[in-house]
């Protein structure tokens, strides 16, 4: 190759556009006209990469190849490897029964087809869509999920069906009560679901959030004044190709079509060591289970990122809506199924945000104080799931913590009734005639640990009373307590179920470097506390198929591509037996006491609809931890320059030596108004006497 | 009275200097020379402030009238009222065995008498304190607690010992390993708690985050660029006096010296209808429970609000360093001991943040899009107890949704060690001879709700699998779940406990007001996740105080003055009986149902020290949910006007029509560097075809 080492992608990168062309000219080649489902990265395998990491000039440089997944005519499945250096299929494998990723052409496809057969005309029309407005019926076509009438050999999608009166009005407010079948091979429906108590379509005047609707409703409010974000010196963030400095942290941010974001090699400058800590962090599942039991709503389980991918469904950013501030953007590259490229302009943005107060002490004695201001960092991306829209975010603090922040807004998934009916508390009536069925969103986060080295071990820590008694010896006052740490030495015993009564956190240790003041091993802790369990019970469909969300951690020996505890290939699984993470665990008696291994969490909400989540949510936040505990010698951030330092010697010497680095931008909101006090900068308490 | 009613105070308004003045005036006329531990509001009674909000013209002003603590010599405690408007005093009742808040300066007393202490001096000596350095130790006073020894009659504080080698040192590195224990009224040392196991002062080095130290040790990073934040337009809130309109909220901002921060009577402006949510809010009291057994370590669970009070604690805020932005701030007014006032400049800030996105969804079929982003506005208090600072924000959002938030930071209270000695689990070795203890932060958050009207039920919401088998008609796939709701009618039947695995919640509700399309009754849920249970056991002397700890919820009949959940007075109350909750909850068989209602939440964390959190602490951040649901007839926030705006209509008029309203001062990180792109706000999702 005629390119120098510089110029070269990171062995991380996700594949270039040309990359992509290469691989599908590749394969054209070989096999003529197929549906490029997916043409990705294939990830470096581990132990080339690291040994490449640990000594970038030396050791071989892990190659590049792509990973396809391709539908020939036929319906005929294959999984491909093509080498990118020297182009060459590697692989080529037939799949049995296996359905790749549905792409978002794929999905564009249906409504068309929909609106041009005959039988879901004539539902239409029963239903009370007024003949010859099939225009505006629409529908928002989900892989099929599973139905066991159909098994997995034919590749469908279910289309759930609504009404538009009028262009600019949101369909969600007029569900339609039946579900057309579509079938991708044919390009045609091959059955309707239809309730045997039929709902018709609603009367209720429309309810909307574009302008010109909130105008004909009294008009946008007008007493918001503009916040200017801005940082005239630049940013503190350095970026080279996909790599990003900050803060004592380096990352690479890879993209995926599945996971979307994908950080590597995570490492913190801990006063000139370079400290691994995660090797691979990403969203690498989640399904959304709704839980009305009536049949065909069990199939309402969308598996997001398995099923359709949070790469593919990635929004292009933009600046001053999306993303405020000083933002740094990354494009994604992906296959069309024809064997096109298609871009998604600023699918990630990367930005630093004040995060407020980052320590504080005041020394009550003399006011002797301290205090410093915190900066994160944010890589974030947005995701449209059809009606649904994901912001995940991944914060970068200062203090070696890393919060995966994930919000949910959008619009829910709606269902006809009649506006008397009873929901039986399966769902609630959202506004007159719509039925947004209760579900939950649990996601998996796949952490690949490097704390200190890859071979780490899990321990969960729950927070307990002394088991002694109350009056006894060793616990006389009652007030003994301690956490109560559990190794999980083997995948069975790693099948551990949240507590929120102990606080119950999970720790991620190098049980071969102890701290040398705690003498505990160095480690990240995982504190999350929106974990659910998943509601569908043992044996359900759910349960069956996305069998990642019946613990709250479940861990597992590394091995590569075991990246998706779903299964690879996730549309029209039937869970039986299932994919994924159950393989890896096996019988649950592999060890995974301090070795590479992956811990697998999952988390989220149930999310009960009420009135104010339509037409549109407001956004609904969740978020976790990563916390070093007994990995930083003391606290890491002690060299952040401070806003305002005084010590005791200092205010003695009548503040002679005082730093005062307090930002000269803020400034009172009324300068001349009541109440407003212009102090300056933690002089004093402010303490005075009256008399 | 001269002044025009406009002058007058708002009846929720905290007492002036000029009334703390009148209240101590009038005492001292009729009773000499005490100390004045309390002059605060005495809060107008519910039935009249309820008569006079509804009237403001032709109801009666409530009265001001001060609530009044005070000590005479020889200890003896009175609580007192005083009319304000015409000075009288219209209580004066003599406490027995009750100790009241202590102060700031009677903190600062006890230093000083330890000093010269001869008993504590040779304690020092033999602890390795060199000679004639007494002027190098410190003492961090708390109130005694309460110690079975000594009761409640006689006003004690306990002193943990400190040494700073260096002025500028920080103690909490040099602990002692004794406790004197300090009588008030004699100014004395009582007596010294020594430890069988000496544990000899630490010869380790000081460990400082002061810049000279930071400095020593490679200076403060240079590589962080300025965020401003600034409002050229000025913000989008109005203030009068306390009273604060922002975004349809209104409510008054009051600030007690327990509590800090009160707020009151909070309305929300829902289309010109202005609907009331609470009456008032606060942070009514907390506990912080060490979990070392050996004695004297029991004592250690300050009930920081009720010993020394979050008021009297707080910090004077300043510009730039506390706060960023344009802010404005609210003066606090105390009594000192001696009968003066002292103000803290800048209790109170408040402010507008950007709060990312508030709402945004995407049409997949033709990337029609709106992005609206939020605005929160926060209205904030640090307090500093002894070692730790508590920093206690009140966030409002424009969806309706409270979030109190709570960061902790400052200094763990450390006791000394024996460099190899074995904590046997209680504590953590964060620095060579410090041991940090295990404690729990537990706050408890008064609600005295008013959804709708004063007359409010509580319900229990518990996400639930339906019971119905696998298999069975009514739930044949499994993957039915609902929203179990248990109605708590009763004060006993409303003392109930967190549970992590159904996501409890608890919904307070106006069962008279049905929404008009759910059908379910008007209400806020409290959504809180960070809920550990107390750890000291039932029996144990922090059970018996801090009785509003013992479950996550409690609900009882709204009275007034039932304000504070561990009683009025709390220093060295025994817990035999337990003060307020346990009295106000009786038997447990008084309705709460659909009647003036308060309901406590206990929250916070268990706190198991590490080294990063030494020598001093990374802020950490807690935060629960007050969310409004089936309150608002749908989405209250679609009028805030959308950053980008497009309809399908517009895109098939080639955007003729699109709204954009970005932020225009936002800004490419990199303008000319690598992988920016400057894609126009919104205008398409990017995709475009390689071939
Ligand atoms: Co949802
Ligand atoms: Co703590």
């Amino acid at each position: 190759m005629g390119s120098s080492v510089a110029d070269l992608p990171h062995p991380f990168d996700p594949l270039s556009l040309a990359e992509i062309e290469t691989a599908i000219t590749t394969v054209k080649k070989a096999h003529g006209d197929v549906f490029f489902n997916v043409v990705a990265l294939h990830e470096p395998r581990k132990a080339e990469m690291t040994a490449w990491l640990a000594a970038p000039e030396t050791a071989p440089r892990p190659k590049r190849v792509a990973d396809l997944a391709v539908i020939a005519p036929g319906g005929k499945v294959y999984d491909a490897l093509v080498t990118l250096d020297e182009p060459k299929i590697i692989k080529w494998e037939l799949l049995d029964g296996e359905q790749p990723i549905i792409t978002m052409e794929e999905l564009q496809l249906v409504e068309h087809i929909v609106r041009s057969d005959p039988k879901v005309i004539e539902q239409c029309i029963l239903s009370g869509v007024p003949e010859g407005e099939m225009e505006k019926v629409f529908c928002d076509p989900w892989t099929i999920g599973y139905d066991e009438r159909y098994g997995s050999s034919v590749r469908l999608q279910q289309a759930f069906m609504y009404y538009r009166p009028n262009i600019d009005d949101c369909q969600y407010t007029f569900p339609l009560d039946f579900c057309p079948i579509y079938a991708a091979d044919k390009k045609e429906i091959i059955a309707i679901d239809i309730p045997k108590v039929r709902r018709p379509l609603s009367k209720a005047p429309p309810i909307n959030y574009h302008p010109a609707a909130v105008e004909a409703q009294g008009g946008h409010r007008k007493d918001l004044t503009p916040i200017n974000v801005t940082q005239p010196e630049g940013v503190s963030f350095q970026v080279k190709g996909r790599e990003i400095e900050w803060q004592n942290w380096k990352f690479h941010i890879g993209f995926s079509y599945r996971e979307g974001i994908v950080l590597n090699n995570i490492t913190f400058n801990d006063k000139g060591n370079v400290r691994p800590i995660f090797f691979r962090l990403s969203l690498a599942e989640m399904v959304v289970p709704y839980g009305n039991p009536e049949h065909p709503h069990q199939r309402k389980h969308a598996l997001d990122q398995g099923e359709y991918g949070a790469g593919y469904m990635a929004n292009s950013l933009s600046l001053g809506c999306d993303c405020k501030g000083s933002i740094h953007y990354l494009d994604a590259h992906f296959p069309t199924q024809a064997g096109g490229v298609r871009t998604i302009k600023n699918a990630i943005c990367i930005h630093e945000e004040d995060s407020g107060i980052l320590f504080k002490h005041t020394d009550f004695r003399d006011d002797s104080v301290i205090v410093t201001r915190g900066r994160k960092l944010i890589v974030q991306q947005i995701f449209t799931a059809a009606n649904y829209e994901y912001v995940v975010a991944w914060v970068f603090h200062q203090d070696g913590t890393i919060q995966p922040e994930i919000k949910l807004t959008g619009i829910l998934n709606t269902y006809a009734m009649d506006p008397e009916e009873d929901t039986h508390g399966w769902g609630t009536q959202v506004y007159p005639g719509v039925n947004a069925h209760n579900h939950q969103h649990l996601f998996c986060l796949r952490i690949d640990p490097n704390v200190d080295g890859p071979d780490n071990t899990v321990f969960m820590t729950d927070a307990v009373p002394s088991e002694a008694p109350v009056g006894s010896p060793e616990n006389f006052y009652g007030n003994g307590f301690y956490a109560k740490r559990t190794k999980l030495a083997t995948t069975g015993e790693a099948m551990t179920q949240y507590n929120g009564a102990t606080s119950r956190t999970w720790d991620i240790c190098n049980t071969s470097k102890l701290h040398p003041y705690s003498k505990k091993p160095s480690s990240y802790k995982l504190v999350s506390r929106e974990v659910p369990g998943l509601l569908p019970k043992e044996g359900s469909l759910v349960w069956k198929r996305a069998a990642f969300a019946r613990h709250a951690v479940h861990v597992t020996k590394y091995r590569d591509d075991q990246l998706w505890p779903a299964g690879r290939h996730v549309p029209q699984t039937s869970g039986e037996p299932s994919k994924g993470i159950t393989e890896w665990i096996g019988d649950g008696s592999e060890s995974v006491d301090n070795t590479d291994i992956v811990l697998w969490h999952t988390f989220g909400l149930t999310h009960f609809p009420a009135p104010e989540d339509f037409p549109i949510m407001p956004a609904e936040p969740m978020t976790l931890l990563l916390r070093p505990r007994h990995f930083f010698a003391s606290n890491p951030v002690m060299d952040v320059p401070p806003s305002y330092s005084s010590t005791p010697s200092q205010l003695l010497a009548n503040g002679s030596g005082v730093l005062d680095a307090a930002d000269k931008i803020s400034k009172l909101a009324f300068p001349n108004g009541n109440g407003a006090n212009g102090a300056s900068c933690c002089s004093t308490n402010g303490a005075t006497n009256g008399n």
